[in-house]
């Protein structure tokens, strides 16, 4: 019955949220007068489980952490299951190991898995104990996957049928139970081996006469899953066919569990995370209320790595000191020619990346993109490069200069799209995610390239 | 009957995909063949409609065409409506009026309603007129929001039941139906205004007993939605409390659509897509084999704006040739100083816009944030400053130029902490976008900023 509290679901959030900062600020320091402490439950009390873990998220650790001691015991599962990982992390190390044992407890088999990897070690024994065989075997087999991997995030609330009963027999199966599994759109066929022979979505069972058998009316062949297959590429033929559940065969076709749209949601979400997060080289979501020191490890890498590119960058202008003591104005217009290389080459990178990350681009189809790509930089070149040429050289006044200027922009701007192109295939080649490393090794390129062409040009006419 | 067309769903699509390209290459120049043409046919006529729009958007203009001429007219409709805006502009310039009025003929209210706006503006009274007054009525309605409104969005594939009659009643009305709309999860439950009083989930429809009255088991309240609704918060609703579809109400409570998961994964696909286009400074979607002329028109505003920036940064350098024609290494180090600003500004941004983009940022965290990330700038500074102050002194044999190098590093990260997080806040209160414009101008900032206090620094303690 959550579907009551959730009406008007955003505007209500927020004012529960401000009703609940409220309530923490408004008392002194220390632990929450008995009064707000029963206000703050019964709000607690009325919100879906996936509202509490957004304002979990959006409150500083001290103030978290007092919500969280709010809440009652038999939703912390649940709760733990929709927060951020980070976020995730801060209320398990609040609890002692008999209060995580009362949150797993009430969670199905594949939820305990999803949980199990933030546990503490220690109390891992202890938990496979408390599970049936059952539930031991499902849990293990989640764990048994990678987390990219189907297996990991299949769950095993399936309803299974066979063929040779009519639909009659099916609803009167169905009113055995008090419940469905959320979000079953369709019953799975299995014969007496558990090999999966169809599925039978609800519409058909609705819409047929009741003795119609299901061998008649079931799809004989499915969307179907296997545990190894790659989440996203899943998440994508959930999207491009409409899916709502699907079935996860092994590779002999025995059912060992489905897949539903909401965790396909969660992938499709997370990979554009993922992607946002490793662009600008943070490892891994970032709690916004986490400590200095999380996020100087979280962050330091990408830095270290830029360091020691814009190093090597700065050697390139090294080598030309003397040039740039003779006509130091070369000092001045050198970031305008590696800057505008970067932007522009990360325009052709985002292109072709979101075109791969959506299966767009084959091998065959690189020379096109090439010619393409070095038609724009050309064009671009020859255009932004001669404003910007005229200006230096009524600036400097030196026509040589605004020549040098634009020919260094033309020639930067054809190399960004040269590796454009060229890296984002290279990575893919070489079986990375070009979503991650393209953009620094490009700039990289453009900011070196950049200054060696135009410093070189200007040694070479000017100086 | 489509699920039985997708098995193995992603290898077999490359596979047809490559077969096809084959079959288009395998003739020389002209048309296609009769036995190509016929053969390229029959691989179509098995594909799901997002398999064939797939195929169309991985395929270059030319072949494009050729593959959407083999396809049968009645599908027509069904495949512009699952492609991507900028390849639908393709395919329909091949189409005439009359081919166009013939795809758009079998389509919903809805479906016509997301098509209108790249038809040919002189079809539009023809294709009205062709329209009965109920579906020209919806397809007013969804064309008066906003592309960014839940009304644009909705269908208007209600199921409705009334909630004085028993579920059996209910099972025998469905069993009218030839099917139900697809994603159909709910039915909803009306009263004789078509005010909405409750849904009935068809899981409580299967799992109770025939003689139960639907008023004793319908849900009374709901995720209910307005057409006004911001959509992406509504998609934001559907993942936190993993619905399938939702009625969408007008302001007094009247039935007027209904809302499904996969028009919802659409916007939440499009959200994340629009925020990395937006700030690769891509205005919209490019087909990746758009003409050169296209592309120009589609990037050249950022490259504009860049370009204008980068000249301003050049001129701050411009303020202190004096200073680098006294000491050239002040060139060769200054991009390093403006370089790692940058990148750690943007990876507060990242972080930032990510949170508010989840709504876990509330203007009451923004000192909590400044100090944060004032304090990671600090570290960063003090580390890397140093050790990049280290370097520099040892090779210029001049300690004042590591300090002053190690200062200027620092206070250019500390600007850009601070910068990192007040832009986005700004932009927030000025009601933009915070991902659109935040990274351009935190880079302007840090570029300038960067110079102008490294060599600032340098004028004062070394010339």
């Amino acid at each position: 019955m959550s579907e009551i509290e959730t009406r008007g679901a955003t505007d209500r959030l927020h004012d529960q949220l401000e009703v609940i900062v409220a309530l923490l600020r408004g008392h002194g320091e220390g632990p929450l007068p008995p009064p707000a402490h029963a206000r703050l439950q019964r709000i607690l009390d009325g919100l879906h489980s996936a509202d509490i873990a957004f304002i979990l998220e959006s409150l500083p650790l001290d103030d978290r952490i007092a919500v969280w001691q709010c809440v009652k015991a038999d939703r912390d599962g649940d709760i733990l299951l929709e927060v951020s990982d980070a976020v995730r992390e801060s209320l398990i190390a609040d609890m002692d190991s008999h209060e995580i044992m009362a949150a797993v407890e009430p969670l199905d088999a594949d939820e305990v898995a999803d949980l199990v990897e933030d546990l503490p070690t220690a109390m891992l024994p202890e938990l496979m104990a408390s599970l049936d065989l059952q539930q031991r075997q499902q849990v293990q087999s989640a764990l048994s996957y990678e987390d990219d991997q189907l297996g990991a995030l299949m769950d095993f609330e399936m309803l299974t049928i066979s063929e040779d009963v009519s639909l009659d027999a099916v609803l009167r199966y169905l009113r055995h139970f008090d419940e469905l599994p959320p979000q079953t759109d369709k019953l799975f066929v299995v014969n007496h081996e558990n090999l999966l022979t169809g599925v039978l979505p609800l519409h058909w069972l609705l819409v047929n006469a009741p003795e119609t058998m299901v061998s008649d009316v079931m799809a004989p062949d499915v969307n179907t899953f296997h545990p190894t297959d790659d989440a996203y590429e899943v998440a994508q033929a959930f999207e491009r066919y409409d899916l709502v559940t699907a079935p996860v065969v092994d590779e002999t076709g025995h059912l060992i569990g489905r897949i539903t749209i909401d965790a396909m949601v969660d992938v499709i979400r997370e990979e554009s995370e993922s992607e946002m997060l490793g662009r600008a080289g943070l490892r891994e979501e970032e709690d916004i209320f986490a400590s200095i020191w999380a996020s100087v490890r979280n962050r330091w890498a990408w830095l270290a790595i830029n360091l020691v590119t814009a190093f090597v960058a700065s050697r390139v202008i090294g080598l030309f000191e003397g040039a740039i003591e003779k006509l130091v104005a070369l000092a001045t217009l050198m970031p305008i020619v590696a800057g505008i290389g970067g932007n522009s080459g990360n325009q052709t990178i985002t292109m072709i990346v979101r075109a791969m990350a959506l299966e767009q681009v084959n091998p065959n189809a690189i020379r096109r993109l090439w010619r393409k790509e070095l038609g724009v930089a050309l064009f671009n070149g020859v255009v932004w490069g001669g404003v910007i040429g005229i200006v230096a050289a009524l600036l400097y006044d030196s026509p040589t200069l605004g020549l040098v200027m634009t020919a260094a922009m033309t020639l930067n701007l054809l190399l960004a799209a040269f590796m454009g192109v060229g890296i984002p295939m290279m990575m893919i080649r070489l079986g990375r995610d070009p979503a991650l490393g393209s953009s620094i090794f490009l700039t990289f390129v453009t900011d070196s390239g950049g200054f060696f062409i135009f410093l070189g040009l200007a040694t070479i006419f000017l100086v």
